[in-house]
C-alpha cells in the first residue's frame, strides 16, 4: 500500500516547482543576512553562539528572510536595511524553534539532534530568550517604528498561538477553526510580517504593506498545511524530518481534525488511544495513514492549502511583473507541491 | 547558635529603613501600572492571563516599576507615559521570572507555588515569551527609540547573564568577577534600565540618564548581594522565600565564592559534595552557615553591598533635593538593611 498515491500522481503531471529562482535572486542578500546572523549571535558566553549556531544551521531554507528580501526588492528598494531586518525575522523564527523543541520535547529537528537534546532544555530556553532580545536590538538599530510594531505584534501573536496549541494539544475534539487559528498565529503571522516589512522598508504606501502581508500569510498557511500532510505521507529520507513525528507526539493537525469528524466509534477509539492517551503500538501509524486516506482528510487538507496558495498569488497581482514576482509565485507552487 | 548575629545587631542600632516613602509617593502611579498590566496581559487564550496573573501577583514589591516612576517624577516629568513604560519593565521582569523558575526547577516563588509547579514548564516558557513580546509592543506604542534601545539591550544582557549563570552553576571554582558579572547582567541591568528610562521620558539631558542608570545599577547590585546573604541568615517567615534555597540548588553566590577561596581541604570537600554533587544531608545547611560565618564571607558580602549602596546614593547627588530623592535614598538603605 502506497501512502502517497495522490501526491505522487500530481507531481508526475507537472514540472516540479521549486524555490530555486527565489534562492538565486536573493543569493547575495542571503549571504549578507547569514553574516549578520553570525556577527550578531556572538557573545563572550560561548554557549550562546554554540547553541544559536546549531539551531540556525539546522533552520533550513531561510524562507522567511528570503520573503523580506524579495518583497523589499520587488517594491523597488535599493538600500541595505532589509538585510538587518531579514536577520531579525530569522532570529525571531530561531528563538521560537528553540522554545518549540523544549515544549514539544523533540529530540530531532530536520533529522539532526535538536539543541535541547544536545545542550538541555535550560540552554534552549535561555538562548532562545537571547536571540529574541537580539532581534529587537537589531530592529531598534534600524529605527523604523512601523517595522517594530509589525514584528512585536507578530511575536505576541506567535506566543499566543503557541499557548493555544498547548491548550488544544492531544485533544481530538479540536475543531477546524481552532486549528487554523493556531497555525495562523504560529506560522502564518511571521510569514506575513516578514513580507510586509519589505514594503515598509521600501517606503511603499500602506496598500502594498497589506498586499504583502496577505501574500506572506497565505503562503505561510499553505506551507504549514502541506507540512501537516507530509508528516503522514512523504518518505523520511526526502523530508529530512521523521515521518510520523506529529502522530507520535499526538499532535492534532488538520488531517486528524477532519478524519476524526467523520470517524465511526471504532475509529474514534483508535484516535483517542493513539493521540490523546499516546498509547501507540506497531502498526498504528500505518492504520492512521489508512484512515486519513479513506476519510479524504489528506486530500481535503491539500485542497485547503491550494486555496491559500491561490490567495497568495492573487495578493501579488498589484505588483509589477518581473523575475522577483515570478519567483514568489514559484515559491507558492513549491509550498504546495514540494515533497519535503 | 544564631545565624544572624551581625545583621541583628546592626538593625537594633538604627531605625529600620523602609521603602514606605517610595511606595507612598508612587502609590497612585503604581495602581495605574497594575491596571495597565492587567489590561495588557489579557488574551482570549485564558491560560495566558491565568499564568501571567499568578506570577505577577507573586512578583513582590514592584520595585523596578517604582524606580521608573520615581525617576521620571524626580526629573520633573508630568505626563503619563511613564506608566506604560513601568509596566513594560515589570513585564520583562516577570517574563524572566517565569523562565528562571523553569531553569532553576523551582517549586516555590516567595513562599507560593511557582507557575511551573502549577501549570508546567511548557506554559511558563510560552507565557514568558508572550509577556516579553507584549513588553515590546507596549514600548513600541510609546514610540521612543532611546527607551526601546535601553530596554532591548537590557533584555539581551539579562539573557546573556542567565546563560552565564547556567554555565557557572554548581562550580565552586567560580571567581568573584564571574559572579559579579552574572548579577550585573541578571539583576542590576534591569534596575539600571528601569531608572534610566525615567530620565529619558522626562526629556532630561544624557548626563541624567547616566546618573539614574548608575543609581539603578548600584541599588540592584546591593539588593542582589543582600538577597544572597539573607538566604543563609534570615528566617523563612520574614523572607517569604525559603531560607537555604540557594544552598539546596547548589547556587554559587558570592558568600560561597568567598568562603571557598579560604577554605581548607576538608571544607572544600564539604562544599564540593553539597554544591557540586548536590549530595546533602541533615545538618549540612547548618554547617554551611557556620563555615560562611567563620570565614567572614557573609560580612564581606554585606560590606560590598554597602559599597554599591554608597555609589547609588552618590549617583543621586546631581538631582534636586526633595521627597522623591529622599525616598530613593531610603530605598538604598532598605536594600541593605532589610530582613526580607
Amino acid at each position: 500500500m502506497s501512502v502517497i498515491v495522490d501526491l505522487d500522481r500530481e507531481r508526475r503531471e507537472r514540472p516540479t516547482p521549486s524555490i530555486e529562482a527565489l534562492s538565486a535572486l536573493t543569493k547575495e542578500d542571503i549571504q549578507n543576512v547569514n553574516q549578520t546572523i553570525i556577527d550578531r549571535m556572538e557573545s563572550p558566553v560561548i554557549l550562546i553562539p554554540q547553541v544559536a549556531g546549531h539551531i540556525i544551521a539546522a533552520g533550513g531554507k531561510r524562507l522567511r528572510p528570503m520573503l523580506t528580501l524579495a518583497s523589499a526588492r520587488m517594491c523597488g528598494y535599493e538600500g541595505d536595511r532589509h538585510i538587518g531586518l531579514a536577520a531579525c525575522v530569522e532570529f525571531i523564527h530561531t528563538a521560537t524553534l528553540l522554545h518549540d523543541d523544549v515544549v514539544d520535547e523533540s529530540d530531532l529537528r530536520r533529522g539532526a539532534a535538536s539543541a535541547n537534546a544536545v545542550w538541555g532544555n535550560k540552554s534552549s530556553v535561555l538562548v532562545g530568550d537571547f536571540l529574541f532580545s537580539r532581534a529587537f536590538e537589531l530592529m531598534v538599530e534600524d529605527g523604523n517604528l512601523d517595522v517594530l510594531r509589525i514584528l512585536s505584534q507578530a511575536s505576541s501573536i506567535i506566543a499566543e498561538g503557541e499557548v493555544l496549541q498547548l491548550v488544544t494539544a492531544n485533544d481530538t475534539e479540536t475543531v477546524e477553526a481552532d486549528y487554523l487559528e493556531v497555525i495562523e498565529s504560529k506560522t502564518a503571522k511571521l510569514f506575513g510580517a516578514a513580507s510586509e516589512i519589505g514594503a515598509v522598508v521600501a517606503g511603499r504606501p500602506e496598500q502594498d504593506w497589506q498586499a504583502l502581508s496577505s501574500f506572506g500569510h497565505n503562503i505561510g498557511m499553505a506551507f504549514q498545511l502541506v507540512d501537516d500532510v507530509l508528516d503522514y505521507s512523504a518518505r523520511q529520507a526526502t523530508l529530512g524530518k521523521a515521518v510520523g513525528d506529529d502522530f507520535r507526539d499526538g499532535k492534532i493537525t488538520l488531517p486528524i481534525v477532519l478524519a476524526f469528524r467523520t470517524a465511526d466509534d471504532d475509529e474514534k477509539t483508535f484516535w483517542r488511544r493513539t493521540l490523546e492517551d499516546l498509547e501507540q503500538k506497531k502498526g498504528d501509524f500505518r492504520r492512521a495513514v489508512a484512515l486519513l486516506e479513506k476519510s479524504g482528510a489528506l486530500t481535503a487538507t491539500m485542497e485547503l492549502a491550494r486555496e491559500y496558495g491561490t490567495k497568495a498569488t492573487a495578493a501579488l497581482e498589484q505588483f509589477p511583473d518581473g523575475e522577483i514576482k515570478s519567483s514568489l509565485n514559484d515559491a507558492v507552487e513549491f509550498a504546495i507541491h514540494r515533497s519535503f
